[in-house]
């Protein structure tokens, strides 16, 4: 039934032809994926989700990613004080990871923000605050062989209260590096997610906070200040559990527009040779090349990064001035095309230089200067 | 009754008469000691023992052996993900001990393997953790000292589950560096040797690991992904043990090949002025010059590196098109032969720049750069 309607039409904020699938043989082909993960066995239910995707803009156009990153990093000023270059929260760090919440942490500040806290459990807390000074590490989490059963109600609440403290204060929290997957942790987690979405604070979620909400969907459907990055596994578990299907690579745009679109409205951000954005409005791309190292903790420079740039992004002064094309833009999508893009460009200059021994470490310590190439402080 | 056989017939893997013992009182003085070492009170179990010998090829080669590290040393390429390039586990890391399950963990990481664990004792992880954040640092590990008699089956039961939450992911692991020697912690391990096995992982055994399996010589009898690092003292004793005789210099590399043949093949790399290295068929040497500094620690960096290259070498992709000499040769062979000259060559790399002053540290931060220098990421 799909195929009388044709080529479906797509959106305007589709402003380039190039790349876009219009022939009529990818139209067919993208329509017969459609029809196979809708199932189509009942009329309405088949119905009522085409509605949704006769408006999708299923073409993915690789971005101005320069251009984004000068439009939304801001202006460094003797005037501004302390936070309002952005104060990012890390929610990770346990027993047995320290170091995925210290690299999303410490990212965010290379890149810029003023601020950057890590809250995780008591065990990982000493570690995490050895790595860096620069860090505040607060040692609030709980795992359940601490804590006894009849403790738990009361350790959640003290954790929540403590986490309460702080949350209005920041722009964005990131939520899942170095989580871990302790049931009772978790639960506590979930809780911060719903308070933070009850105080429109964005967050960002990746790792095993990605575990924890691909098996809870609810914790963020609907939010649209809610960012997810999924690697290739991560992102196979999320398509398999909303979309039901597998990950249709000759589809890919129109899969994360779906996904993104069917959790309603937050964005995806699937990491790949290309990194694909959607936010089930628009597909985006960053193919840029960067590094073929595939050391593990790049996730969390990507992670700790979206959070800053999305604090920056939704700071409507920093891109007002911007072509339509930018200040129009949903600001998650830009956080996620400007960290993808600066991401890359650190890791391809890290790898310049250490080749085969380039570690996560390496890649922080090129985000300054990346950075400063596309956006100098006093430019010329 | 030997010396009527004449000259053992050579392996036709022996390709090169350069260095062969061939001369007739060699061969008188080898066959001698190999009388002396079989002990030959017993006819029937001499001639035995004689079956097995007639087919060793004893005679070294000294290896080409930077044309197996650019055999096995995987390209880079983008379309890869996290861990196609290695996920190495070292078990090791006490109390006592923490340095070298670092040095050998972060060595697996310099060389380009995309993660890199440790399983260690809960008092050592902090430490452990806190040299790098690249690190995965499990404390599940645990000493007599902490634990109660009636505690220990229930203990031991649960490091074994966590482990084997992991073991299958891993393509090696590294047992021994700073293991310890405490009685219910070694236990453990030869649990985990033994669930290594069963899963067909390969197991480089070193340091205290080598005290273990010295004493235990079924944990790896008859297991050819086990390969064995002994310095002086360890293979000292394991010769004791397993040929029930002295160390003979003069003999070196039938006495290798004979210890790795009675093991059941598995791979000894006899460290020392030359690199001795045998699986029990042939014997291969590496005697490139490297520094004279003997720092402690350089064990631990062979050791991680041995890791690494055999999981490499495993690949049979990146093997198959190099030279028969090399695309048929056991693989633990090849990665012994590229550790060694790794090795090697970075320690002659830091101790040309700091001297008497060369810590192991400096000869990590060399691997980079020397493994570069023989298989340049972007071939000229």
């Amino acid at each position: 039934m799909l195929i009388r309607y044709g080529v479906n039409p797509l959106s305007p904020l589709c402003n380039s032809v190039k790349g876009c699938l219009v022939a009529s043989s990818s139209v067919l082909r993208r329509q017969q994926f459609l029809i196979r993960i809708l199932g189509g066995s009942s009329s309405q239910t088949y119905q009522n989700r085409l509605g949704g995707i006769r408006s999708m803009a299923v073409c993915s156009v690789e971005v101005d990613a320069e251009s984004i990153l000068k439009a939304i990093t801001p202006a460094l000023e003797s005037s501004k004080h302390k936070g309002q270059a952005g104060k990012i929260a890390v929610v990770g760090g346990c027993r047995e990871y320290t170091g995925a919440p210290y690299f999303a942490a410490i990212s965010a500040l290379k890149i810029g923000a003023d601020l950057s806290h890590v809250f995780c459990t008591k065990d990982a807390a000493p570690v995490i605050k050895g790595y860096s000074p620069e860090l505040i590490v607060h040692p609030v989490l709980e795992e359940s062989y601490s804590i006894r059963d009849e403790d738990k109600s009361y350790v959640s609440e003290r954790v929540l209260a403590e986490i309460d403290k702080w949350l209005e204060r920041f722009d964005c929290l990131v939520v899942g590096p170095g989580l871990g997957r302790d049931p009772f942790l978790l639960d506590c987690v979930s809780e911060i997610i719903k308070h933070a979405r009850h105080s429109n604070v964005p967050v960002v979620v990746d790792g095993d906070g990605l575990f924890l909400v691909t098996n809870c969907l609810d914790l963020i459907r609907g939010y649209p200040l809610a960012v997810l990055t999924p690697n290739v596994n991560e992102y196979k578990r999320l398509i398999d559990k909303v979309l039901n299907c597998e990950v249709n690579d000759e589809e890919a745009n129109q899969q994360v527009l779906l996904l993104a679109k069917q959790i309603g409205g937050v964005t995806i951000l699937r990491k790949g040779k290309s990194d694909l954005i959607s936010d089930g409005d628009i597909v985006k791309s960053v193919s840029t090349y960067g590094s073929p190292r595939r050391c593990g903790g790049q996730g969390d420079i990507l992670s700790g990064s979206v959070a800053v740039f999305l604090s920056w992004a939704r700071e409507q002064s920093n891109v007002a001035e911007a072509d339509p094309s930018i200040s129009q833009m949903n600001p998650s999508l830009l956080a996620c095309i400007a960290a993808s893009a600066l991401l890359r460009k650190a890791a391809r200059a890290a790898f310049e230089s250490k080749r085969r021994s380039t570690l996560t470490g390496d890649i922080i310590d090129c985000l300054g200067r990346s950075l400063e190439e596309i956006c100098p402080v006093y430019p010329s």
